[in-house]
C-alpha cells in the first residue's frame, strides 16, 4: 500500500513538470471530434425518440381500433414536426467554421471536384493539408451559415437509402410473400406489373410534357420519363396492412401486393435505363429504343437469375453441410449472403433491389427448409423487425426532409399537374389491362377491384430514394419537392381513407372474405382432383400449392414439375429424392446430392414453406 | 391498341423534337453518383464477402474442432489480406478530382475549418457554390492521387463505431450476462474493474513514460495517460468463446467475462476524463486530480442510472401496456429503447457505452419477463447475432486499417515498449489485488486462475475506435497504430494460445469443471439454508440466483432484498405483487401498479431469467 502511495505522489511530481506542450492542432481535432459527436447523437437521438413515439402511437392505434389515420400517416406527420422544429427553432445554432475558397491557380471551375486540399499552417507548426469532400445535396445559403450544420447533418445521403435502408425491407417482401395467393394469380400480377407500369411511367411523362410544354417550364422529356419512372413505384406498407387488419378477400391482396413487391423493380430498372438513354446521341432514334428494352429485359432477368441463384446457393450450402448445429452461424450466413445478392447485383450492372427480392422468394422457397428451427424463427423475426424498423424510420425522414433539405424546389402548378397524371397514368392501364385480362381470368377481377387497385396507388420510399439520388440542376429539384409532397399526400389521403372505400366498394372482409376464400378453395381443389391426374410424374401430395388449376400456360406448369422434381430434391431435404426422381443413369451424381435426411426419409412430411 | 400505337408514334415525335439541352452539371453530378455508388458498393461488397468466408470458417473450425487460431483470429488475418490487395493491387484505381485551394482572401489558415464553399461556374450557366465538408482521419499523399480514392472510402468514421457499431455488442454483453456466476463474484469483478483497470492505466502510462523520456519521443504525460486508459480495455471475445467450447470452470469464467464486459466502461469514462483534464491549465493539481476523480465517479453512476431507469421504464411500460399482443411492435420498441439509453447518455454528456450495458441488465432482469415468448425469442436471437456480425466487421476492419489508412505512423520501438508495459502494467494489479481479495474471499483465486487472468488480456474492438478518434497529431498517430498492432498480437498470439494454455495452466474444464460447479452448487445449497434463514422477509423460492452465501456485504443484500420485495413486483408480473409486499397503507397506488396477471397470480413459478 505505502509502494503505491509513493507512486502516487511520484506520478504528481512527474506531471508538475511537464509542460504543456499540447498542439493545436491536436486540440482543435479533439473539439471538433467532440462536436460532430454531439451532433451525431442528437440527430439520431432525435430519430429514435420519434420512432418510439411511433411505435407507441401505432401500438394505440391498432389498440383502439382506431383507422381514419394509418400509422405510417402518423410516422409522416411527425417527421413533418420534427423538421418544422429544427427549421424554425434554435436547435440547429451549433458553432461551425464555412470558408470561401478558389483554386490555387486561380483557373474557373467548370464542374465540381470530388475532393478539395486544403493547407493549414498551425502556430509554431508546420504546415499540413486537409482533405474536403463535396457534399451533394446541399446547397449554401450564405444568409445563415450557422444554422446549416445540424440541417446539413441531419439530410442523409442518397447512398444511405440504396445500400442500407431499402434492401432488408425489399428482402422481407420476397421473404415474407404469402405464395399461395400470389401464384394464383400471377399471370395478372405480371401483366399489372410489366405493362401496367411502363404505361403508367410513359402516361405520366406524356401528360406531363405536355403541361410542362404549355406552360414553358423548360423540362425535357427524358427528365419527365425519369419522374414517370420513378413515381410509378408503389409502396405497399400502409394499404397492406389495413387489408391485413381487416382481412379482406385474398385475391385482391394478392393483387395489390403482387404489383407493389414487384413493381418497385420494373420501376428502378425503367429509371436506370432511361437516365443512361440517349446521353451519348443528341435526340432518340428507333434503335435506341430497341436498345432500351433489350437492356430493360436483360437487366431485370439478369439481376432476376443472380438473386434467384444465391438464394439457392445458399440453400445448397445450408443442406450440404452441418451448419444447422450453430444457428448463429447459420442465420448470420443467410443474412449476409441475401445482402451479397443486392450488392452484386449493384456491382454487376443489375439491379440490386431485383435481385434481392429474388433472392428473397428463393431463400423462403429452398432455404428456409434446410434452416434449424432457431434460425427459421430468428431470421424471419429479424427481416420482419428490421423492416418495420427501416420503414418507419424512412417516412419518418421524408417528413423531416420537407423542412431540412435545401434541394427542394417546390412548384405547385407541376405537383397538382403531377396528382392528376399519376392518377389518370394509373386509371390508364388498370381499367384496360383488367378488361384484356378478364377475357381469359377465372375468376374475373371484377370492378370494384379495379377501383380498388386505382385507389391503392399509393407512393413510398422507393419513389423518394430514386428522387433523391440526383438534385443537381432545378428540374431535378422540382421533381424531388414533388415526388415527396405526391407521398405524402397519397399516404396520408388514400392510406387514411382505404377503410373507408373497403366498405364504399363493398368489398368482402372479416368473416365474409374468409367464407368466400373457403368456397373458392373447395371449388379450386374439385377441379384438382379432376384436372390433374394428366400428369402422372407429379405426385398428388408434391403437387404445389400455388398450382392454378385455371392456368393453362406451358411455362410455368413445366417450372412447377422441374421445381418439385429438381431443384426442390437438390436444394433441400425434401423427398423425393433425386435418386427417385433422375434417372437411373446419374445415380453416383444424384447420391452425392442427396443427404442423409432425404436417404431416411426424414421428410416424408408434406413440404413446408415459409408462410 | 391502335390509339397505343399511335401514341408511341407520337412519342418518338415529340422526342425527335426535343434537343440535348441537357445540363453539363446535371450530367457531371449524375455522372459521380454513379461513380460514388459503385465505388460503395464495391466495397460493402468486399467485406460482406469476406464476412461470409468468416462464417463458413469458423463454421469449419467448429466442425473440426481446431483450436489452434481462433475465429477473431481469422477475421483479423483476412481483413490484413484484404486490406493488403486494396493497397498493392489495382482495386484502387477509380478516377477521382482533387483541387489545390487556398482562401479568397489570402489569408494563412491556422486551424482547419469544418466547411469549405468552392463556386463552379459551368459553361453557358450561372455561378453555383458547393459545400465541401473536411475529412477526418485522412491524410493526402501528393503522390498518388487517383488511387486514394477507394482506400479512403473503405475507411469508416469513428463515428460509425461509436454510434454504430459498439453499442449493439456492448449492449448484448449485458443482455446475455450470465447473472447466476457474474454475482456470485461481483466483488471481485468490480474490484478487478474498478482498481484494476486504473492501475493499469496508469502502470502504462508511467511506464511508457519513463521510456518516451529516455529516448526522447516526446510523448506528454497526457498522451500516456490516454494511451493507457484506452489500452486497458479488455476483449472477451475470443477467450470467452474458447472458454465456452471447452467448458472451464465457471468461476473462473465469471471473472474474465465480467471484467471484459465492464471494464470496457471504465476504460472508456477514464479516457474521457484524462481527455478534459488540464487542457485549461498548465500543469495538474491536487485539486484537478480531485476533480478528475469526482468526474470519474458521477459519470460512470450517472450513466449506469440513466441505463439502469430507462431499461426499467421499458419494463414498466411493456407490464402495464397490452403491447406483447402484437410482437413486432414490442420487440421493435425493445431494440429502440435499448439504443435511445446509449444515445442519451451521450447527449447528456455522460458514458453511452456504460448506459447501454446496464439498460442490457435491467432489460434482461425486468423487461425480458414481460415479453411475449415471440419477443423474447427475437430480441435474443437478433441481439445475438447483430454483436456476432460487428464484431466480425470490427475484426475485419481492424486488419484492413493496417494497410488502408494513412493515420497511422509506425514506430517498433513504442510499440515493443507498449507490448511490455501492458502486460507488466496487468500483472501489477493481477496478483496484488487477488492477493488482497483472497484474505476474505471463499474459495480462493487460485495461482492458476490468477496467470489466466493475466493472460487473458487481449485488446479488441474498443481499444481500437477510441484510439481513431483523434488522429490529428504525429503522437496520436503512433498511438493508433500501436493500438492497433496490440490487438493483432494479443488476438493472433494470446487467443490462438487460450487452448494449450488451459491445460498447461491444469484449469479444469469439459467434464471435470461441470463436476467440480455440482460439488461447488452442493456446498453453496447447504451454506444457504443454513445461512438464509436470518432474512424472512424473502422467501426462500424468490431467493435471488446471485446472492452469494459468503458475502456478507451489506449493500449487496439490501440490494436484493429491495429487487425481489419493490422492483420486481413493480416492473413486472412476478409475484407477490406491490400489493402483498409494501405495507397496506399504499393500497390504492400498489392496485393500480398491480397488473391482472399478478392479481390472478398467474406467475407463481419461479421467476425467470434471461439465461
Amino acid at each position: 500500500m505505502r509502494h503505491f502511495l509513493l507512486l502516487v505522489v511520484y506520478f504528481l511530481y512527474l506531471i508538475q513538470n511537464v509542460h504543456a506542450t499540447e498542439n493545436r492542432l491536436d486540440m482543435a481535432a479533439q473539439r471538433r471530434a467532440t462536436n460532430i459527436h454531439h451532433m451525431d447523437t442528437i440527430i439520431l437521438l432525435t430519430y429514435v425518440s420519434i420512432m418510439v413515439l411511433i411505435v407507441l402511437t401505432a401500438w394505440a392505434f391498432k389498440h383502439y381500433r382506431l383507422r381514419f389515420i394509418h400509422e405510417s400517416g402518423v410516422t409522416l406527420f411527425f417527421g413533418l414536426l420534427i423538421g418544422f422544429v429544427i427549421r424554425y427553432f434554435g436547435l440547429g445554432l451549433l458553432e461551425s467554421q464555412t470558408f470561401d475558397v478558389i483554386t490555387k491557380n486561380r483557373t474557373i471551375v467548370k464542374e465540381p471536384p470530388d475532393y478539395l486540399m486544403l493547407e493549414v499552417k498551425p502556430e509554431g507548426g508546420s504546415r499540413v493539408s486537409f482533405h474536403y469532400e463535396l457534399i451533394e445535396g446541399f446547397f449554401a445559403d450564405k444568409r445563415k451559415r450557422k444554422e446549416q450544420q445540424i440541417e446539413q447533418k441531419s439530410v442523409f445521403s442518397p447512398e444511405v437509402f440504396f445500400n442500407m435502408l431499402i434492401p432488408p425491407i425489399i428482402f422481407n417482401a420476397g421473404y415474407s410473400l404469402k405464395k399461395r395467393h400470389f401464384f394464383r394469380n400471377i399471370g395478372s400480377i405480371l401483366a399489372i406489373v410489366f405493362i401496367g407500369t411502363t404505361i403508367s411511367c410513359f402516361g405520366t411523362a406524356f401528360l406531363m410534357f405536355i403541361f410542362t410544354t404549355i406552360f414553358r417550364m423548360g423540362f425535357t422529356f427524358k427528365e419527365l420519363l425519369f419522374f414517370g419512372a420513378l413515381i410509378s413505384a408503389t409502396d405497399p406498407v400502409t394499404i397492406i396492412s389495413v387489408f391485413n387488419e381487416m382481412n379482406v378477400e385474398a385475391d385482391l391482396f394478392a393483387l395489390i401486393f403482387g404489383e407493389s413487391a414487384l413493381n418497385d423493380a420494373v420501376a428502378i430498372v425503367l429509371s436506370q435505363v432511361i437516365e443512361n438513354f440517349s446521353t451519348a446521341s443528341e435526340a432518340i432514334t428507333l434503335h435506341d429504343v430497341g436498345q432500351a428494352v433489350a437492356g430493360f429485359g436483360g437487366v431485370f432477368f439478369g439481376s432476376l437469375t443472380l438473386g434467384f441463384g444465391i438464394g439457392c446457393l445458399n440453400a445448397f450450402v445450408t443442406k450440404m453441410t452441418l451448419i444447422a448445429e450453430h444457428p448463429l452461424l447459420e442465420s448470420s450466413l443467410f443474412v449476409l449472403i441475401s445482402y451479397i445478392s443486392f450488392l452484386l447485383g449493384e456491382v454487376c450492372g443489375l439491379t440490386g433491389i431485383v435481385s434481392v427480392l429474388f433472392c428473397g422468394i428463393a431463400q423462403a422457397h429452398y432455404t428456409y427448409n434446410n434452416l434449424s428451427t432457431e434460425s427459421q424463427n430468428s431470421t424471419k423475426h429479424f427481416f420482419h423487425m428490421i423492416s418495420f424498423i427501416m420503414e418507419s424510420f424512412i417516412f419518418c425522414y421524408i417528413g423531416v426532409s420537407v423542412f431540412v433539405t435545401n434541394n427542394q424546389k417546390w412548384n405547385f402548378g407541376f405537383l397538382l399537374f403531377s396528382l392528376i397524371s399519376i392518377t389518370a397514368a394509373r386509371a390508364m392501364f388498370v381499367y384496360p389491362l383488367s378488361f384484356v385480362l378478364n377475357i381469359r381470368r377465372r375468376p374475373q377481377i371484377p370492378k370494384r377491384y379495379q377501383h380498388m387497385i386505382l385507389f391503392a396507388g399509393l407512393r413510398g420510399a422507393m419513389a423518394f430514394a430514386l428522387a433523391a439520388r440526383n438534385t443537381a440542376t432545378e428540374n431535378r429539384q422540382i421533381i424531388f419537392a414533388t415526388t415527396t409532397a405526391v407521398v405524402i399526400f397519397t399516404v396520408l389521403i388514400n392510406g387514411g381513407l382505404t377503410a373507408w372505400m373497403i366498405d364504399y366498394l363493398k368489398i368482402k372482409h372479416g368473416k365474409d372474405a374468409i367464407e368466400e376464400g373457403q368456397r373458392l378453395e373447395r371449388g379450386m381443389n374439385n377441379l384438382n382432383q379432376s384436372e390433374n391426374p394428366d400428369d402422372p410424374n407429379v405426385p398428388v401430395s408434391m403437387a404445389p400449392p400455388g398450382l392454378n388449376p385455371w392456368d393453362k400456360a406451358f411455362l410455368p406448369r413445366k417450372w412447377y414439375h422441374f421445381d418439385a422434381s429438381f431443384m426442390k430434391p437438390l436444394l433441400t431435404h425434401a423427398t423425393p429424392s433425386l435418386e427417385q426422381t433422375l434417372p437411373p443413369l446419374c445415380l453416383p451424381l444424384t447420391s452425392l446430392l442427396t443427404s442423409n435426411r432425404q436417404k431416411a426419409g426424414e421428410t416424408s412430411t408434406p413440404f413446408e414453406d415459409s408462410d
